[in-house]
């Protein structure tokens, strides 16, 4: 749980006093405190201020900064400012820089402008860590910490420079011990790529042709422990400093270069920033030019949940369960970094903050109080104009009211898996180019949330004995553990899988045995032949259309439930079920939305069917309504206005 | 005004003696004299061969060349070669080559291989300046000169090399003393960007998310001033040697990169180079299919005349008036450096160079006599053919009568306001990719000729106490000095704001009191909200449609004249009026055509309804009727064939 | 001919033994031998095992694997390995590295990773190659070598660094003699581009705009000389160790970076790997996504018969004939390297082998054995699956009765001409970004065959004595040699030129005179202008449509056949004829189609009309139609099912 002991909802707000003059703090600090704000997060970013040159730390601005909220009864939420190592540290210590994958040093200017593998920035990142929470760790006013800011923003996880040059064969020893295990594991022999030694071992970038796919895994397991282990040395200086407050760190929306599980372990509880309108223009490349005009104001509201439930998920990773979480940063008014910038509709801002709490947000934290008068951030919206004036989202955030919210549970009986290693070998490989991984999880995610269903985003490893319905769209990277774990699941769940699943092994190559390896008698068949479509190519499973993808499978002890019934797989099995195992090979909007009917029918899981544009989501005893239509609809016999929730009991 | 003193337009030829064998040369001088020619430009990019190793001139062909057009009664204009440093000296010094913003070198082997802030170059380019000067400025044949050529084409004002590198600082220096100053314009304290000395300031390339704009605004102005700087150089010298000649540069279509105005203050005229179809094909990406394919053959009326009236007004900077110009390069054929290069329609040469006059041409030379029979411009077209048979333009060029163009003024009464900074600032964070500054000045200008008006493009610091309307479309960048011009302005014209004026201070910062910021006392009231809109999301301000920008407003003492209809914006502001100035606030060009339309009466400037495709231009008393249609109009009572021009009184 | 003596096709299968465990190799020979299999290619990439460390060679395997093969009565085909050269050699000597056009070095981890100009690597090349050729050069099981594999895959032709560097100038200089003749070759006059020396010529990458074509054109030959000598190399040693065993190379489709005529020279016979659906996705970028979408699952017939043509006519090159060929890979499921890899229809492997039998191959040897367990191919398929079950492509060439193909000639009366220099210049400066060198090809290429004629693509220094009409469609660049093959072939065949004929000299220059230079009297005509039309701009010729290129001409004692009737050039020749010659400057396709077919006719050249999607072809006496469709066609008197072959006598 979070740090938080309210009984509902509370909400903060992202500040940056050093962006403005020292005479409007005590005045923010007021009209926030009136807004009915909780938390205020501050000191992102503000190393330079902290420590203008090295060694030498102002202290002043922060001390006055944490002192007059905490007067005004508000908590502080401080932030470590490694994002942005300053000016004078790069001067000295160019190595700290990444490097792109074209071979580019990333240079100073903007933020994020560092390798998580140096060793040198480690050290720095540690010392002014440490003095901060020499400084502020027990300070009445702080309430907790956030380490950081968005790791991976603008790709920033993996670097293709000397200090990771240097780390990966490092960490490749340690992991296979011998080159010989490596060249195995890797399946080296494939074009003479076999290694004498783990110092001729190079990082996966600017090679001929495509790398092998198990050099760039390993790569990206190696890139995601850069991250663990360097937030890791920040919480545990925090902890030792800093006794009795929370940490968290806030992620960002789909990103997928790090293991969100292994990267969250440390942290007490998780929190996201989540921007709907930006997210949809950015992110999700694979919707359609008419879904993102439908959503332009509002965000697409399965991408907004989706993230929720990953972010509620994120910490039942080895055993546990979902989670409150933070939304730290949430979207008030318009972003600035999407193609298209529209303004939220109307309601958008108490749509979105209801959302976050039915998915299980203890706390949503806008971004940000004023809008920046300065810099990149110009043409970003706060709850404030750049001329002090209450914004749009300010006013429906004064209207809320917050008991509406109360704390507890969100009761999903439904739980879909989730696994960044599954993603990562999936794209870089999707032998169809316009099927990610994202994008094969949304449809199976979506399609349950059209059906009024919970979902908990969890990975194979949670304790999944609670969930009546198990859902694994993409499980294509399958582990000794979690097959393990799936075949226990069977045991009191029904289970359904995607194509593509157990396709590789830990190590990235097929099984010998081809698909599905091992887990080929929990099935109860094989795989014939997959099959990529191009756009416009479909073929049929009985009256359902199949694009993009189609695999067909040869029954071993599985029953055929579907049949494709034209293409070179005609006659083939696309649809099998052995016991409580139901294996989907087609990609088939209708053909899904018709089986994960009839599972939930099965696990005895209520379906509530719901209107376009309109999701129900529960949670401790009530049911929020959210219509994310430009237009009034009728719905479970309630006349919802555009954009708007309804709470039912 | 221009060198000539002629009643009327003259003509003029580039022509590259050294292409050709020297037994063309007679043969080519008389033809170019038959042909009713005035002037011939030579000596473009011919540095290798008037130095072929360094310090040993040959001067005899050009010598002979100089003299043959002499002789003939053809006026030499002579070029500074310094646009194609020779192999030797690159070789000598590699460090004249400019760098990309990707970081790499910018090889030898084609054309503008150098870096503006480079001071090896700048000693070389002023030692072969003077060396021509010597040699050719007091000639009787030589009229005037052009220095370098087409600055910043192919990209290149701005080079991200060492040279830039090094003088960039010290540029900062100069502009802010103190780099706290610099901190605090640029907003420094944003994203731990403050510096604590200028050698810590990088070129803002290669960051890892956008920069800073006030970074980049203020690195545009540098590699603005590096342009200014070197052609000054050259202009200072030929000046010394070469008393009573002219000197000209010839700037080149919708070139962003520098400010202009700064640029052409040392020169006599101006000229530039007008491709009417490679211009619509490679410039005017906001231009639809519809249009490329309407226009293939004669270019987009508009886009051209935007041009020539750009041109015009450049020396009009600082308290001036438009002035005469020349069109140095003239397309008289096909050009070769555009995705498609299609055929001039019959009459479009003819065509061009009467609107070429109609809006201030006083010369209008061709590109280029004779076809190039080697390397990089072996498809483009010239006067002659490959073989010498005269091409289809010649036959344009011969048939015209050159009194019916007499020399005299452009009579406008309407200005519009144009400015680079703007520019630059508001294509960095354009917010909706769709909506370029460019675009947003073409919606206004093009409305503004489909009804009959001629148009000044002037900057704001230009003499306006001759317009009856001023127009600034996107005047986003709000100087003190502009302010006050605007101030002076009102007492006597209407002015029309278009959305985003005075959103950013000289700095590139937006005002702590918002938008207007001072300016808003003028405009009456203050921004509420600018809305982005996606390609397919359009709004309504009464019956008309509004698409990818609406800007609401929040009227003080303005009177609100439109009020927006739909979506977010429902009910606030969209276009408001005090006393004589007019802000519109959203993206419509129905609303706009309305707007201008009513404006123009109120000014009383006669509007003149034109058809699709047909544009009048007034000069000395008459009125060029155009028709860029491919197909005969009923106009004005005159029946005008296919893409033809008629002079009425 | 190629090396069998075999009565009818054989066919054979591309294996890695290397890629299994040891007990699979007998098994995996029987299965070979019983599916009928003559050929076995192995060794491919199998470098680091056979050297694991300099100097040490690990034969056991090979050996073995050789003797298995042979045992079963299999001919072993072996592969030079030095497309991958291992890890070890690249640690040492990474200046064997290629760069890329953009400046970075190539990396070790996939394959292809040298520069053909390395003289550190040809060193290694001829060391592996005499290794291996010695120790199995007279083994009685190899019956023959394949070269490196695939030159030029991944863009690996030209590299841009510093091997390449060094000996690019030197190779000019014993092209020039002096600087002065490449001077002028080059036209370095335009830009001043005048080099003192041959050491001030770099490559031709990174300049600021487009470099000159000359030079470009010249790196294009050197870049192809390089793997000229680079092969030559290998096959002299391998012609001195392995007496009696043939040697090819395995090309690739439309690869364009090389002269493939001057490449195979030295190879008894010519091989080229056959991806039909990949090809279609990945390199046929001019087909619109409708043609793509309807061959998606047996790619476009004549995208496959051209490169058969090709290839077989590729040793035809100086006064020879075409000649028998082997496909080396076959596809025979699906490959994994398009954006999409669809399964092949039903009876598409079928399809392919008997055409590939149809124009001339003597051997099909499929790609690849067992499907890939491990790195980049993991979703390649073969003809077992990764579960070792026979795939769908084996089933089908289990079926194949191979006497239905015999041995024999394919008896071509049509010839049209190909030469990779004017593909170079084409496609270096199109004009037309939408109109390549190969789009060009293919709309005369598909047209013959979609009235049932065979063709041989031969270079115009081929025997062309018993062709009855020879088709030209994009000879833009004319040699001496070229013109005298012409003017003798007029003699007794109907010849018919494609526009931009012989518009560039063998420097790259245009000819003085215009084009077509001295072919004028040929043709009987000169060029007026050519038109680059862009999309949706389309002129007509008589009823027929022209789209992106027309181009006019002078008739001098040619006759106008037909004349533009609108747009710039109506009025003016599009088609003209002096005796033998037929000169199209029109790109349209139904005129064309018009014109082949009457020059077919007077050529006294059978016409067989088929309907869309069927093909025929001839070879051996007997006639082969193919239904491309995925739907059954009443053709010939017989109905074809979909996707399938019938051998007519």
């Amino acid at each position: 749980m979070t740090e938080q002991h309210h009984p509902h909802l509370t909400l903060g707000v992202c500040d940056y006093p050093e962006h403005v003059p020292r005479d409007r703090w005590e005045i923010y600090a007021q009209q926030q405190k009136e807004l009915g704000l909780t938390y205020v997060r501050i000191a992102e970013f503000a190393w330079a201020l902290m420590e203008p040159t090295e060694g030498e730390y102002n202290w002043t601005w922060l001390d006055e900064a944490v002192e007059v909220l905490h007067r005004e009864g508000l908590k502080v939420v401080l932030c470590t400012p490694t994002a942005t190592p300053p000016a004078w540290l790069i001067r000295k210590h160019p190595e700290i820089l990444a490097w792109d994958a074209q071979g580019k040093v990333r240079a100073f200017g903007s933020r994020r402008h560092y390798d998580f593998a140096s060793e040198v920035y480690r050290e720095h990142s540690r010392r002014i860590t440490r003095a901060m929470a020499e400084r502020y760790g027990q300070h009445p006013g702080v309430a907790g910490w956030q380490t950081d800011n968005e790791f991976g923003c603008h790709d920033t996880t993996r670097s293709y420079g000397p200090a990771s040059q240097a780390a990966f064969p490092m960490w490749l020893q340690s992991r296979y011990e011998s080159i010989d295990q490596l060249n195995e594991a890797w399946g080296n022999v494939f074009w003479s790529q076999t290694y004498s030694g783990f110092d001729q071992i190079g990082l996966p970038n600017l090679t001929v042709t495509e790398p092998n796919p198990s050099h760039v895994l390993d790569y990206c397991r190696f890139a995601s422990d850069m991250i663990r282990t360097f937030q890791e040395e920040q919480v545990s200086i925090l902890r030792e400093c800093s006794p009795g407050r929370f940490i968290t760190h806030n992620f960002m929306i789909f990103f997928s270069d790090f293991d969100h599980y292994e990267v969250s372990k440390c942290l007490d509880f998780v929190s996201w920033d989540a921007y709907p309108t930006g997210m949809l223009e950015f992110f999700a490349s694979w919707e359609s030019d008419e879904v993102k005009q439908k959503y332009a104001r509002t965000g697409h509201p399965d991408l907004i949940s989706f993230n929720h439930d990953l972010y509620r998920g994120l910490k039942a990773y080895q055993g546990g369960h979902p989670l409150p979480f933070w939304v730290m940063e949430q979207q008030c008014g318009q972003v600035n970094w999407a193609p298209y910038n529209p303004l939220p509709a109307d309601g958008a801002v108490k749509l979105w903050t209801a959302q976050a709490w039915a998915h299980g947000a203890d706390t949503v934290s806008y971004f940000r109080w004023r809008a920046a008068t300065m810099a990149q951030e110009v043409m970003h919206s706060g709850l404030l104009r750049h001329d002090e004036t209450p914004d749009r989202g300010f006013d429906e955030v004064k209207a809320l009211s917050l008991s509406d919210f109360p704390a507890g549970d969100v009761p999903a009986q439904v739980a879909l898996l989730h696994d960044y290693e599954s993603l990562w070998i999936w794209d870089q490989q999707k032998h169809n180019q316009d099927l990610s991984y994202w994008r094969q999880v949304m449809l199976y995610y979506s399609t349950l949330r059209s059906l009024g269903v919970d979902v908990d985003v969890v990975h194979p490893s949670s304790d999944l004995s609670k969930y009546a319905l198990i859902v694994a769209p993409a499980l294509t990277l399958m582990t000794e553990e979690t097959m393990e774990a799936l075949r226990k699941a069977t045991e009191h769940a029904l289970l359904i899988f995607g194509p593509r699943t157990a396709y590789r092994t830990a190590s990235g190559r097929t099984p010998e045995t081809g698909q599905f390896g091992t887990l080929a008698d929990l099935v109860g068949g094989k795989l014939r032949n997959f099959d990529s479509l191009r756009p416009g190519l479909r073929e049929k499973v009985d009256q359902y259309d199949v694009t993009l993808w189609a695999e067909g499978y040869q029954c071993e002890d599985a029953t055929p439930v579907h049949v494709y019934e034209s293409g070179p797989l005609a006659g083939v099995c696309a649809v099998m079920r052995k016991g409580n195992v139901l294996t989907i090979g087609a990609h088939s909007p209708g053909l899904v939305y018709d089986l994960l009917r009839e599972a939930l029918a099965e696990a005895r899981v209520s379906v509530l069917d719901v209107p376009e544009g309109i999701r129900v989501s529960r949670r401790s005893g009530k049911m929020l309504v959210q219509n994310f239509n430009a237009y009034g609809v009728d719905v479970l016999g309630t006349r919802m206005p555009a954009v708007s929730v309804e709470m039912l009991p």
